[in-house]
């Protein structure tokens, strides 16, 4: 039985859902050309934070534009990157004259179109610079982050460089901030099953009705192999082990150790309930407490998803007091709010 | 092919998930008595409000225990109202000397052992008054409201009586608000396909492939009866009449008329996606707009939810001068968290 969706036209659903999310803004947001979404009222000479990627997997990415996170957002269709002119059209409409940040994830499409787009605006004398978030660490070895892909981890990323671009006074302190907030964030993802594509019906990936695909990216992008099917408690500890061991791989990067302090944050990739996350959270954080890593705040939430596929992914972000101060600040959007400060604190 | 569950002991998820929620709150919340989520820090002479109701609609019902929001949670099994021995223990942990407001869906088991926990409180000298949110106009005549079950509307009820209950000074002037916010708050459902109960992983009700439950409520319960899939543009305007001609027709309330002002919930009832959420939002705001509705603000998210089901709801909540200066309070929770203010505003 196919997943039955509430939609319109199939072939029109990325255009629908941004102007839909245009009204969930309630007035704060434009649609912009041919698909992009921007805040109104970006103060002049604010350093510009632009984000962006394919649609079908909301509320990410077009969903972190809002108060304190990114500025706008250039959206593609359904799992593709936004072409060229709608990540110039976007820039132009962020642009207040003192540069603009690109932070997205590390896919070859969206490299490809948004770096076209930038060399479009450096044509308008648009000065722009590129973060790749690149956080899944079973895409790639710690040698080869380059890579590697950007799953989940873009959430508190992007939460951290959306503060930070409120005080930034150049894109070279905001470069710097995003480059240190995507080093810090490490993520693992596993699926136990696919979504379908909006257009099709068809699912994303197969996979065996017994196993576990760890590691496996968004879209079912190969990652670790298969496993068989087993329990939270079990599989917990295999997927936090997989972060522990990048971090203590990673020459750019200390260990995990105790007494860091972290943001720990357990997304579902779409349908896997609220429920089990917080079952799998239980369990990670009896891990974190033993190894004396404190968690500084905790984010739960279907957040960055792939339609109805079911799965979960961990992310960890070593923290320093910069970072905190970032955190601590409050936000909004449609894909992630919190007041200020941070829960225990 | 049955929904791959990532669980531990299938009877068990209940406490764990209530254990992770725990773990969620990272410190602010206690996990008291047999299954009870409670703020610590509650001040000495608060009006308490306490919700609660069974467990596997998360992010609800314990999610909404937080900051300017319930002060705790009597968490049931799956789908199951918690004992009145639970009810005592929430009622005893958040009772601060000023009376405790009980907040709830209305369910008859959850009013059952809610009303035998009140009674079991003030025979230990704690006050209780007890407001049911009864939202889902599909489920009984406005002239029966007493029959109504509680849906998505939970959330602006309790999100409003819990900014509120930062500032009541007495039991009373909290349950007057509680009551208006739930006489202000109405909402219809649709499904698409059942959730799964995790103990035996059988669905929690049938429908025809090509149907869709109009008025369905979150367990599968019977509404208008079962219509022909159909797309969002057309089924969005016959869900919202459905609002409307329940406030045209319920003597206790004004009708809806152009120059009001409401808060606007797209909620899924689990696995369709936010961006079959947007999408709807997009042609409710449209007709909204026609009927010169004002959208004071928006909530768009998979809040209430039974597991994996497939379904929406809009819910309608009228603003007065009052309701609007307790929506625009800040408040966080694992449910719903906001900065202050609203979007638009």
């Amino acid at each position: 039985m196919a997943h039955k969706k509430l939609i319109n036209d199939p072939l029109k659903v990325a255009d629908e859902l941004v102007e839909g999310l245009v009204e969930a803004y309630n007035g704060e947001c434009d649609f912009v050309g041919a698909r992009s979404l921007v805040l109104k009222n970006i103060p002049d000479n604010k350093v510009a934070l632009l984000v962006g990627g394919g649609s079908g997997h909301e509320p990410i990415y077009h969903g972190l534009v809002g108060r304190n996170l990114a500025d706008g957002a250039a959206c593609g269709d359904i799992f593709a990157a936004p072409p060229p002119d709608i990540v110039l059209e976007a820039t132009q409409a962020v642009s207040k004259g003192n540069g603009v940040l690109y932070l997205y994830g590390n896919y070859a499409g969206d490299v490809m179109n948004f770096d076209i787009g930038a060399e479009l605006a450096e044509e308008e004398d648009i000065e722009v610079r590129t973060v790749l978030i690149w956080d899944d660490v079973c895409s790639a070895p710690p040698t080869e982050k380059n890579k590697r892909r950007g799953i989940a981890g873009l959430v508190p990323v992007v939460k951290l460089v959306g503060a930070a671009s409120q005080t930034a006074t150049s894109l070279d302190e905001l470069e710097a901030l995003a480059k240190k907030a995507v080093l810090n964030t490490r993520s693992v993802g596993v699926s136990m099953s696919p979504g379908s594509i909006p257009a099709t019906g068809k699912p994303t990936f197969e996979i065996d009705e017994d196993k576990i695909g760890l590691g496996m990216g968004i879209h079912g992008e190969p990652g670790v192999g298969d496993i068989p099917m087993t329990t939270a408690d079990e599989l917990t500890p295999q997927m936090l082990d997989l972060i522990f061991a990048d971090f203590d791989k990673d020459e750019d990067i200390d260990a995990l150790k105790e007494g860091d302090e972290i943001l720990f944050f357990v997304n579902s990739l779409g349908s896997t309930t609220m429920m089990e996350l917080l079952i799998a959270l239980r369990k990670a954080r009896e891990i974190l407490n033993t190894k004396g890593i404190k968690t500084y705040d905790v984010i739960v939430g279907p957040l960055v998803t792939c339609q109805e596929m079911s799965g979960i992914s961990f992310s960890i972000t070593k923290l320093d007091d910069e970072l905190k101060k970032y955190w601590d600040l409050p936000c909004q959007s449609l894909c992630y709010s919190k007041m200020e400060g941070h829960y225990g604190g």
